[in-house]
Parts: C-alpha cells; sequence; structure tokens
C-alpha cells in the first residue's frame, strides 16, 4: 500500500497562539487567586487515533492532547513532512507511531520535526529517500517551537541518504533540552554532514541533558572527505556551552564515515559504556572540555590502522575505565593520543591539552597506545602559518592505574611527537619492558598474568591493589562493568574482579530497535551462463547483487555501456580462453553508478578509442562503487577510468592485468574542492602491465589542509610499466598530489619518456621504494607540501 | 615594640609527611575494621597559644590542631613569612590573629601562605612593606600544600606595594576551593599585578566557590598601563575552566588602576550586589562564558568619563537587576558595553558576544548608556593584522524590562559601532524620545515618573507591570535590594516597589573590618614662613603632607637638590614680589619621590643650566607623584622635567606661568617598553608661556597597542608658544606617539622654526584645534597609528 501525501501547511502556528492563550489564561487565573491555587490540567481524553495520509496527520497532530497516539497506518509514507507538535505531559506523552512495527516505512522526500513537549515517535522506518530540508528528524520546528523532554525511539533510518553526496544534511538534529534518541537502528549516511548533531546556539539548547542511549550505529562508510561523523555534540563557535549530553549505551559498527567516529565540541558531555566496533576513526574530544569518557570498549581486532581509540584536546577530560582491544592505529588514531596545541589557538582549531586525567584504563594486545604531544608540526613552519602550528605540549595531564598487557611484547608502548615535561604517570602497569624514549618511573613492568573471560576480553589474573590515589580519584567508583571500586576491592586497570556473569565485549542484541533484524540474510549468489552480447545486457539487469555471470569463450561486441548498480562479477568459464568484450558504445564500457561493485575476472576488454572503460555517472553518485579487475586485459581506451566530481570509489584494484594502449589510466581527479575530499579512498595495482599509455597511469587527487580523513592510499607493487607517458604534457607518470599514504615499490619502470615519474610527500613519510627504473625519470621526494588552508 | 624575625625554615614538608601517614593508618584501620566503622578523631584541647616572634609562630603552627588559637603579640611583625598550615574542621577551624585588632603590624618584606584545611587569620594589619615572593596572601603554600576552607578576614593591607612599580605581584592569591576573603580594607596598590587574583590552573582550583565578600577596597590609584586590575579571576589560558566564585557584597571605592576593575577571564561567576564607587573602569566579563553580574550599583556621580559600567564579551552572562547612577562613560567604559568580537578569535583576544540577556536594570541619568558593538575596528584593517579585527557583532542578545531615567533628556541612549542584527529589545522603557540611530520597538518613551528614595537611589513611582517574558526569566526572583519578583508583582527596571526601609546607594560602614577607620582625620594644614635657603631646606624636610611653606620675598641659593616625598605647597607671601629660587644643584633643583606632591605658587625658579628643574628617583618610584606650577616662571634648566622609566605622574598641570630659557620642556618619554605604559597621565598646560626652549615642549611617549588604560591625556589652551624648537633634530615641537587623550587649542604657535608642530593621532577623535600658528609649521594627523602588537 502506498500512500499518497496531500500538501499542506501545518498548524503549528495556531499551536503557538493556542500556546500564548493558554499562557495569558494561566496568567489571568493566577492573578486573580492568589490564595487560591489552581492547576488546569487537560481533561485526558487518551485518544488512539489511526491516520493514513498527511492530511489525517496532520489534523491529528492539531487536535492531539496529551495521553493520545497517533497511529501511522501501515505501509509506505512518501514524501511526507511530518511537523509533530504539542504538549504532552511526563507520565501521558502524545505518541506517534507505526501502526506494526517493521511495517511502517518512510520514503521519498520526507522528514520529522518536534516541537514542543512530551512528544514520543517510535516503530518508523525511514528508507528509500531522502529529507528534502536540512535534517532528517529534529528536535525542532522552527526556533519558537523547540522540542523538550521528546524522544525518537525504536526506529529505523537506512540509507536515507542525499542523492548527491555533496549536499550537506544531519539526520537527527537536537534542539531544546532533555530529548531522547534510543534503541534505534541508523546506518549508511555517505553524504555531507554528521549523521547526528547536537546544537547549542541560544540558551534555548544548553544544559540539554538530551540522551542518546542504545542505538545500533550501523556501518557508515568511508567519504572521502571531513564531515562524515556519525556523532556532533556542538561545534567551534558554540564550543563554550555548557551541553551535558549522554551518549550511553551505543553500539559503533563499522562508523568508517571520517576520523572523527564521535567529534565532541562542547562541555559537559558523558560518553559511557559505549562500543566501537571496528570504527575507523576515534571518540575525538575535538573543543569543548570537562568532558567524561568512561567505561567504553574500542575493538580494533588488528584489523586496519585506522582504527583508534581516544583522541584528547583541551582541558580537564575524565578518560576513565576504558577498555582498549587490539587497537594499532597510530598518531590521530591511536588508542589514546594526546595532542599538541597551538599556543592561544584561534576558536577552531587546536588548544592546549591540561588538566586531563586518564585513569584505569586496560589496552590489551594493542601497539603503542600512548600517544603524546600528536599534531606536533613544528617542523612544517615552512608551509603554515603560525596560528596552524601546534607547539603548545600537554600540561597538567596524569596517566595513573592503567593497565597495558601484550601477548607478544610491545617494546614502544609510549609514542613522543614532542618532549614529554607535562605529564605525570603514576601507577601504570606493563607486562613487558618499555623501551620507549620515554620510560617514565610510573610505568611499572612486572610480569602479571591475565584471564580470557570470553572473546577479547582479559582480565587480571588477580586484582593490583597498587592503586594511586589522584586528586579526585574518589570520584571513580565504579569499574567498566559497573561494579563497585572500593578501598577494599580496587584494582589497577578497567575491571576489578570478581566479574559478575560472562560478560561480553559485544553484544549485539543490545543495542537497536526490538524489531528489527540488522543481520538481513543474503541471497545464495547465483551463476548465470552467458554466451551472447544480448543476453549479457539483459542478465546484468535482471542479475541480484552478488550475482556471477560467466561468459563462455568468444567476442561479444557491445554497442551500450553496461551500467554496474549491484555487485556483479563477469568473469570467463574458461580461463585460458578468455572472453572478448568489444565495444563500441558511445561514452564508456561500463557505467558505474551507486552501490556498483564490479568485479572483472579472465575478460579481455577492448574499445574503439573513442570511449573510456569505466566511468561513473556524471552525478548523484550518492553512494560508492568498487572496481576490482583480475586476470583480465584492457586496450584501445580513452581513459580507463574516467570518473565525476562527486563520486567515491572505495576499492579500485588490479591485479595480474595487462592495459595497454590507452590515452590515459585511471583518472581520479575531479574532486578539486580543496576541501579534503578525493574520489577513491584504495588504489591498489598489483602484478599488472601498463604499456603504452599515452598520459599518466594514474592521476589521483586530494586537496586541502586536512586531517579528517585515511586520504587516499596508493599501493603499486610488482607492476612493470613500459612505453608510457609519452603525449604527457608534464612529463610525469603517475599524478597522487595530496594523497596520503603512498608505497610504490617493486616494480619495473622502463622506457618511460618523462622527466618524473611521481612527486613523494616525505612528510607523510613516504620514500621510493625498491624499483627498477630505467630510461624513467625518477621519483622526486618533497617534504612539506604546501595545501590550501580550510580554516 | 618591634619583634625581630628569626628566619626558620617551615615545617610543611613535616606535617605533608603526618598527612601521609595519617592517611596510610586510615587505610589500614579501614582494611581491618571493614565491618566496624573507627573514626580517628584528634583531642580537641583547643589551645590558645600566644606567639612573640616567628620561631614561636612556627612552633605553634607545627603543633596547632583544629580549635586552636594561635595569637600573635601585639607589636610590630617585620620580615616574617608566615607558613599556616594544618587541617581545623568546619566547627574547629585553627585560628591565627592578632592579639588586639588594630595593634598587630605586618610589616618589610613580608607575606602569609595558607595550605591546609578549615584555617583562619584575621586582625592583621599589613603595611610599611611589601612581600618578598609573588604574593601577600596567598591560599598555596606550593602545588602539594594547597588550602581549602581557608579564610582570610577582617584583615587591613595597606600601601603594602613593591618599590618598583615595574615588578609584579598580588596582594591575595586564590588556589584551592571553598577560600574567602572577607570583611577586609585593601588598598593603595600601585605596582603591576591585579590587586586580587584567582587561580585555575590545575584540578584542584577549580569549581572553587571562592568567596570574596564584604569587603572594602579603597583607592587603587592610576597605574599608567595595564595589569593594574583590582580583581582577577582566571586568566585567558584558563578561561575555559568552572570557577565559581562568589564576589558579593564589596565596595570599590576609586579602584582607578586600569579599565578593568573586575577583569573575569573564567565561567560560571557570581558579581552581586557590589557597589563600584567612582571607580574608574568597568566590571569587564574578558574571557569565560555563563557568569552572573546581578544587583550592583554603579556610581559616577558623572565625576568623569573614566568611570563605567559593565563590558560584556563573550556567550551566555545575565546582567540583571543592576542600577548605575550618572556614568557617563563611552565605548568601553559606557554602563553596558556589547563588544563585537574576533571571529574565531584566538584564546586570548575577544570572543563573539552571544546569548547574553540584559535584564530588568535601571540606567539613572546615564549618558548613552547601552553601547553596541563596542571595539568594531574594521576601518584599523591597514594597520592591523586580520586576527585583530573585530568584526563579529553580538548575537542572541537580549534587552529586556530596563529602565532608563533622565532628568534632562538622553537623547541618544543607545550608541552602536557597527549594524545592530543580533540585539533583541523587549519592553525596555525609556522617559524622552530616543532620536539614537537604532530606535527599536522594544524601548518605548513613556513619561513615567521617578521617586527618590536616597541619594541617588530613583525608583519608579508606581511599578510598571509590563514584563517580558523571555526564556528562563523565571529565574530571575529578586530585584536589586533582594525583594521578590512574583508573577504578582514585578517591574520593569532594578527595583520593585515596595522598598524596604530607606536603603542608601553606599553605605560604607557595611564593608571591611570591624576595627580599621578607613578615613583617618587629617592634621590640619601648617602654614610654615620660611625666609631663607637653610631653612627652606630644614622646613621642606620637617613639614608634614599638606603643609604650606610661605616664602618671604628674595632670593634663595640652593646648591643641593630639595626632595619631595609629600604633599607639599611652596608659595611666595607676596605674589607681586615672588621669592626667587636659584638652584647651583647638580642634577636637579627638585626631586620627585613617591607620593610627592609639588605645589610651587607665585614662586621663580632659575638654574644655571646644568641641572633640571624637576625629575624624579632613578628607580624605586612606587607611587605616583604630581606637579602643579601656579603663577611662577622657571628658566635656565635643561629640562623642565625628566623622569625615569618606572615612573608615573598623575597630575602634571602648568598655570599661567612662563617657561623659558630650558633646553627642554616636559619629558615623559622613558617608558619605552611598548606595553602599554606611559609616564603620567594628565598634562595640563593652561594660559601659560613657553619662550626660547630649545627642542620639544613636551615628549609624551606611550607604546603599544592596547586599551586597557586611560591612555594619557595632554590639554593644552590658551598657552603662547614662541621661539622654540629651533635645535629640535626631528622639527617637531610637541612629542605624543600614543597619547589617546590629546586637545590643543586656543594657543599661539608663532615664529618656532618647526615643520610639525604636533601629529595627532586620528583614529582617537583628534583633531587639531583653533589655534594661532605663525611661522610654526603644522598639525599632522594620521589617521590609525601603527602601534606594537603586545599579544
Amino acid at each position: 500500500m502506498e500512500i499518497n501525501a496531500v500538501k499542506s501547511k501545518s498548524n503549528f502556528k495556531n499551536f503557538k497562539k493556542v500556546k500564548n492563550s493558554i499562557r495569558i489564561l494561566s496568567l489571568v487565573i493566577l492573578l486573580f487567586t492568589s490564595n487560591l491555587m489552581v492547576f488546569a490540567t487537560p481533561v485526558n481524553s487518551a485518544k488512539d487515533i489511526k491516520v493514513k495520509n498527511i492530511v489525517e496527520l496532520n489534523k491529528a497532530v492539531k487536535n492531539s492532547t496529551a495521553g493520545d497516539q497517533i497511529i501511522l497506518a501501515n505501509g509506505i509514507w512518501k514524501d511526507v513532512q511530518i511537523r509533530f507538535y504539542g504538549t504532552g505531559t511526563k507520565e501521558n506523552p502524545i505518541v506517534l507511531r507505526g501502526e506494526t512495527p517493521g511495517k511502517v516505512f518512510i520514503e521519498g522526500a520526507s522528514d520529522l520535526k518536534f516541537g514542543g513537549n512530551y512528544l514520543t515517535v517510535r516503530d518508523l522506518h525511514f528508507r528509500n529517500g531522502y529529507t528534502p530540508s536540512s535534517s532528517v528528524v529534529s528536535f525542532k520546528i522552527d526556533n519558537n517551537t523547540i522540542a523538550n523532554n521528546c524522544k525518537f525511539t525504536q526506529c529505523v533510518i537506512e540509507e536515507f541518504t542525499q542523492p548527491d553526496r555533496d549536499v550537506s544534511d544531519h539526520w537527527i538534529e537536537f534542539w531544546g533540552r532533555h530529548n531522547e534518541l534510543s534503541d534505534s537502528y541508523i546506518t549508511g549516511k555517505s553524504n555531507f554532514g554528521p549523521t547526528l548533531r547536537v546544537f547549542l546556539d541560544g540558551n534555548e539548547n544548553i544544559y540539554n541533558y538530551h540522551q542518546i542511549v542504545n542505538n545500533y550505529f550501523g556501518p557508515r562508510p568511508r567519504k572521502g572527505g571531513p564531515h562524515g561523523e556519525t556523532i556532533q555534540v556542538g561545534d567551534s563557535e558554540t564550543s563554550m556551552a555548557p551541553s551535558h549530553t549522554n551518549v550511553y549505551n551505543n553500539l559503533f559498527d563499522q562508523c568508517n564515515g571520517e576520523v572523527e567516529v564521535i567529534s565532541n565540541k562542547s562541555n559537559f558531555n558523558e560518553y559511557r559504556n559505549n562500543v566501537f566496533l571496528e570504527s575507523e576513526g576515534s571518540l575525538v574530544i575535538r573543543h569543548g572540555n570537562y568532558n567524561v569518557v568512561d567505561g567504553n570498549i574500542f575493538i580494533g581486532n588488528d584489523k586496519s590502522n585506522q582504527i583508534g581509540g581516544i583522541r584528547v584536546v583541551n582541558t580537564g577530560h575524565w578518560i576513565t575505565n576504558n577498555y582498549f582491544y587490539k587497537i594499532r592505529g597510530e598518531a590521530f588514531r591511536s588508542a589514546i593520543s594526546i595532542m599538541n596545541g597551538i599556543p592561544k589557538s584561534s576558536l577552531n582549531r587546536y588548544n592546549q591539552v591540561t588538566d586531563v586525567v586518564v585513569a584505569h584504563n586496560s589496552f590489551i594486545d594493542c601497539e603503542s597506545p600512548w600517544q603524546l604531544s600528536v599534531g606536533s608540526n613544528v617542523s612544517q613552519s615552512a608551509v603554515l602559518p603560525k596560528s596552524e602550528i601546534r607547539s603548545a605540549r600537554p600540561e597538567r595531564v596524569l596517566f595513573a592505574n592503567n593497565l597495558i598487557y601484550n601477548e607478544l611484547p610491545d617494546t614502544h608502548p609510549i609514542v613522543n611527537y614532542d618532549k614529554v615535561d607535562g605529564v605525570t604517570f603514576k601507577n601504570n602497569f606493563i607486562n613487558n619492558v618499555n623501551n620507549s624514549e620515554v620510560k617514565p618511573a610510573g610505568l611499572i613492568t612486572t610480569n602479571f598474568g591475565v584471564t580470557k573471560v570470553s572473546d577479547g576480553l582479559f582480565t587480571l589474573k588477580e586484582n593490583n591493589r597498587e592503586v594511586y590515589h589522584g586528586f579526585d580519584f574518589e570520584n571513580i567508583t565504579k569499574d567498566l562493568f559497573g561494579n563497585g571500586r572500593t578501598e577494599t576491592n580496587n584494582s589497577i586497570g578497567a575491571i576489578v574482579n570478581p566479574i559478575k556473569g560472562n560478560p561480553l565485549l559485544v553484544d549485539r542484541s543490545k543495542y537497536g530497535t526490538n524489531w528489527y533484524e540488522v543481520n538481513q540474510p543474503k541471497a545464495p549468489a547465483n551463476k548465470i551462463a552467458v554466451s551472447t552480447a544480448a543476453e549479457l545486457v539483459r542478465q546484468l539487469a535482471k542479475a541480484n547483487s552478488g550475482d556471477v555471470i560467466l561468459l563462455k569463450s568468444g567476442t561479444y561486441h557491445l554497442k551500450s555501456s553496461l551500467p554496474v548498480n549491484k555487485q556483479i562479477t563477469i568473469a570467463s568459464i574458461n580461463s585460458k580462453n578468455k572472453a572478448k568484450l568489444v565495444f563500441s558504445s558511445e561514452k564508456t564500457a561500463f557505467e558505474m553508478q551507486p552501490k556498483g561493485h564490479l568485479i572483472l575476472k579472465n575478460i579481455v576488454l577492448t574499445g574503439n578509442k573513442a570511449q573510456n572503460a569505466f566511468t561513473t555517472l556524471d552525478q548523484l553518485m550518492s553512494k560508492a562503487y568498487d572496481i576490482s579487475i583480475e586476470n583480465s586485459e584492457i586496450s584501445n581506451f580513452k581513459s580507463v577510468l574516467e570518473v565525476s566530481k562527486g563520486s567515491f570509489a572505495d576499492n579500485i584494484s588490479l591485479l595480474n592485468s595487462k592495459i595497454s594502449n590507452c590515452e590515459n589510466g585511471f583518472m581520479l581527479n575531479k574532486e578539486k574542492n580543496d576541501g579534503g575530499d578525493y574520489n577513491a579512498e584504495f588504489v591498489t595495482f598489483t602484478n599488472s602491465k601498463f604499456d603504452h599509455i599515452g598520459g599518466v597511469i594514474l592521476d589521483y587527487y586530494r586537496g586541502g589542509y586536512d586531517e579528517s580523513t585515511i586520504g587516499g592510499n596508493i599501493k603499486m607493487e610488482g607492476n612493470t610499466i613500459i612505453n608510457s607517458g609519452k603525449a604527457q604534457p608534464e612529463n610525469i607518470l603517475i599524478k597522487n598530489r595530496g594523497i596520503v599514504n603512498v608505497s610504490i615499490t617493486n616494480n619495473v619502470f622502463k622506457n618511460n619518456p618523462v622527466k618524473t615519474i611521481a612527486v613523494l610527500w616525505g612528510e607523510k613519510g613516504q620514500t621510493p621504494g625498491k624499483n627498477t627504473i630505467e630510461d624513467s625519470g625518477e621519483f622526486k621526494v618533497v617534504q612539506n607540501l604546501e595545501m590550501k588552508l580550510m580554516y
């Protein structure tokens, strides 16, 4: 059933008039009955009102009173802008809910805004659409109609993302006070803008005590640029405000949007008992002071160097009872990253770290978990203005009662990027010898034992009672699991024995709705044999994501582009006698669309030099795509890959393949806004051959002085590049300006008439690897690249 | 009686050891008696221990326990460094007090530091000395011995100021938590550094809830440079810290140190019910946010344009129930000054003003009391870096329920230095027509009447109940006098009728100690007739401050300098036949010493061209001096006045006098540190004649881009300057670089062979006045002076 939205002006303006009338009436009553107190409570009719379209919904909202339930009929609600206003009470909120959880879908150009007091929304599923305003859910209708004590709970927001990734929005905007997002599943935002944002502009929005609890924040894909946070609380301009937002008991599962999974930018917030599971980023106390980060679990599982822990800027934070497991990120992404500040920093840059306590945390099998003076960049004074130089070292910082355990010794638990003179270490314990440059007496090597309680969860065999009693430490009353720390039972590290029960590091069942299955069962992949071009076109269109199309040997003449909008494998049945796809299509052989993931195996692709092998859509590349080429041959194209500005590839990989006779190779160079964005995350060329590429074999660009992202990756190993670059006007073979991670080793460069193979960025640790170079110019290294300032 | 100090190392280190032992013991007790709680309380012997010297004092401190009183014997305690440590209780503090209030004096190189818990000091009088450390009184002995719940009360600190004004100290340093300065009289600090300073560096010192109550802050002289605050709470580097200092019920009487009488630089402080009496400066919320300024009284009495009210920077302040009487300061010193900020300001500059509420204040006979976007300096972009340009206008600022009453209409109650787009006005009332550029509907002209309750105190004849109910306004529960604001009885302005009793704006008896008489009776001025040089020298040395030396007609040959260290008038008995002082002294005729105030009337001074007429001491000019020359003649000196770097004259005035045949005139040009300091505050030449001055008639310098001070004053009116400047190498007659207030009108400049009379600073409103100029060069105007940045 699809319910058509009927355009209707919402009635919250009348609501405001009514509110004012009530106010005046109340005043009058108070004035004339000063001895006899009169409380005018509304008669609680507590209606259930079922609505089938937006007109009925608006009418129901307009007429609702405390205790009412407005029930959205099952089906798809398309293009609806819900304005939910009114005045409930603590005991009798006004509820707006789906008829049957899991059967009410909000789709199309839709959003939902709260205004009033004690309003609850539940059991809605947002999908197949995006907001036409700046937010999907907002706790404010306008500046005069702000929500307080309102709740968005038991809902799903799934890939409700803008068609254009460059268009900015938030999925949940917090305004007002005492609002709540709970028990919801939120996933798949791929456009510009934090998923959830707390606003503090205006006195109505401070001291907010918002509750963000028990949610399942599912995967947020890499964004390839900044502004991909999952939660942002405040901003630099309101970073002086007392916020008091509570983020408790949430799961952050692969929230990979950018370097800040959570970006704290205000004061007195509390982050407790959340699990960060393989999320490529950190909980970052970016601005604001006196925040609490307690009892959180950070799990890296050694999956990637991008998975971090807690990064600290500013003053007065307490980081206690946290548990870090197999975190191997470094610098910005280390388990604990204490930054250097900019002296007298401007409001939106980096204040010095002072008065921070890091106590009673456990670091299990992490690599160099304590990194100090991170971001120190005095060496870049030549390319950065003074106002960007982070030279103010941490002051009055205390590390105490922490536990570092490594199954295999971690000889450098501390990494320091500057002198360490403002950090005190007291009663921290490690089970191997510390060979770091910094060897404080307060990091003590002893041979303690640990017990494995469950997957990834280790505790001390016996409590270590050598606990340092620092200033205000009596306020650390509980451990990771909420068990008491007492004078008689306390321990170093995040956990005090005995642990009750048999806790799990991650129990996915604790988070999100009580009705939505996060891990939908996958259809098994079909294998579809194809022997003609027409069949290939038809089956490609019909296939389910994950299917494999198997081509018989032979030649396939394709006059039109093949669109790819799902995961599809195209492979030759006989790898010895590869199928040959010959394209006479106009613009491109394959058109990569959002979520397209093309895997070519044992295929020969040939063009007529008039088209590219792969291109993206020109616009609305709302989600990432992937290209994986294996044991294949590509020849006679203009470019191998041409992309559009807003497009983003997560992975481009080439393995055991040959590219020849093309004008250019892979052109990931259209995102030139110099705001830190770029067109692909990972570009990997392995054991492949480039022959007679007229221009560059790769042009991959990232501009702007930004540190929010992984920053792009080039890995070239075992390739041979010959006879290329002849027509390259800049005399260069690989353009990689601004890409952070570049590794080019064990390749052969031969007979390429260029001056430069590639320019490497010394400050990012890029060095010319071991390559065989013959008549092919050379690698150049520039220590400090001058980038455009973004701030 | 003078008690000699005996040098003795204080024993607080042992105290700490004992404290630790007790702690360990307590732990052991707790560990072994988990079921049976044991509290080891000290036996309260409650001793009174009278001590006569520092050795006895140290011993008594070492042995003291809760309830003890350590009594300092009457007399002068010289060169004592008191370290008062120990552990009292709330009910039984340890008390250190003077034997008889008013008879125990702390003198010489002395100080007092607290460390511990519940310690009280009372009945001491600090005078005739200065601290050898960085503070006179400190609530901290060292970083491990900080005071909590300690009290300094019923004490006097009087001119306990550093001999060298450039040496920085504080008289009271607050550290720790819950400490108190109360019922004390504090006056006469003339050196560098705020009188009282609250420190927030380190978690031990935040959430401090210090009480600064019922004190009498007596006159603090003009400093002629920054760092002359009476109270500073925090600093820019700790301006993010929650402070919660309470400054209640204090009198600030002529606290003229600099533009900030109080400099707030932290969060959540409260300034309530203080009286600012003719203090040349403002209560300035310079850094930090969410501060409360409630129920204070600002009295200008039209005495000076330097007397201000409240100046606001940053976010979230509530300015309520304040009463402003005859404040005529403008810009930085207006009754309410809301500043423009610097976009994304660095930590130590100016943040934008946002979310500020100015409500229920009364402005009685003030001039243009509301000044908005103060400090806007976009016009100075040429001489200032971008990081100094205050272009961020106030945002989300609310003026509501304020009352402006003028006996004589103030046609421009609002002055705006930039566009006003972020300020909302609601239900403010004024009794004359508002002809300001900004004419908000929320500033309503009505012809209301007022009642005079007492001197300077006016209330509305009838409450004006048209009160705007803004967000959180229900928290404004009381008026200026603590009377309730209720739904049934409320009013516009600071005061709700009926007022109880007959309150006074200023009741000096409410402040300071219960034993010290602030207004000491003055000895009547003696008139001393003198007829010989020797007698003059002898009587000058003997005279009391305020005395008048009357010279018979005749010539006095003086071979030595005459020192002036008090107020002294030297006058001719016969003004028609003036006494002539002929100097052959080496360096100077008169040597101005600290607190010297020389008044010359009807005197002829002549030198031999080898010495100056007036000089200051070369160093240790601890306090200001004044020179007042009337109906006198000065000739044949090198310079009329030569000063030393650290010296400061409050007033230099010349009236109906003649200066001739000198190399130079008044040389107030030695303070060249370019930190905003300068050598004199007011220089006034009236109806006088300068003839044959070889160089400049005045060289008066102030360097550094600073706004903390009045900035120096030149007023020249009705003078004749002839035949001067012939030997001036820069071809200029008056050097006044950096002086803020310059008025040169109705003078005659004739036959002075210079190019430039003076360079005027356009941005400060300096314009060439109406002067007669003949063969004397011209005035130049430079719009924006390039000054040295100090930050």
